[in-house]
């Protein structure tokens, strides 16, 4: 029994090596906790698909999926486009359930580790 | 003398509360290292400018600034635009050096601060 998923979510860019840090946190995730299926998924550019991951994840066995939006705060594609889109993968699969949280960029370990790596270089 | 000093810069919203993480990390900065001027700046959208920081920052008397992206990749924008940008803020100023580093998303200690969030609401 899977159980519960991640999906980290971000906006996607032109360039595909954008993807590559949001592919290493999948990868730490992975290594830390093997028991938590993880999928990354893009707004925009890059695939998967919102959609396209959750499919995965309920195929996998899992029932309760956190999307974990990896932005770098809480603007306008959060309060507006990324809760219509979970809403819509969250209408075709019934039995589980899905979990918007806050942009990664907001939680305070994150907020700490942007200022540890910038005073490590300055 | 101020010496080495910090320009946050992001890639800025239309949403001004985008901006908020990014001020976090800059009083984290100036909790942590009283003695290093810190200054935000945004690509779009949000002020002030790299060039309106940077302006500040050498009059507070910063002779070496490290321009900190704080973007989750090294996608287009770093790959072209923003060392552009940090190029002709430097021309402007040629008492004071600038060095453009890597986006802040691609730092080790970053990919696992983001790993713990998600693996904490999973």
């Amino acid at each position: 029994m899977a159980g519960n998923g991640i999906v980290l979510f971000g906006h996607g860019a032109r360039d595909p090596e954008w993807a590559g840090p949001m592919k290493r946190v999948a990868a730490r995730i992975a290594e830390r906790s093997p028991q938590t299926p993880v999928q990354v998924a893009f707004m925009e550019f890059l695939s998967p698909t919102l959609d396209e991951a959750v499919d995965t994840l309920v195929a996998a066995g899992c029932t309760e999926l956190t999307v974990v939006p990896v932005f770098l705060a809480q603007g306008g594609h959060l309060k507006r486009d990324v809760p219509l889109l979970v809403e819509t993968a969250a209408e075709r699969h019934p039995q589980a359930r899905l979990r918007l949280v806050t942009a990664a960029g907001e939680a305070d370990g994150v907020v700490e580790a942007i200022a540890d790596y910038a005073l490590g270089l300055a």
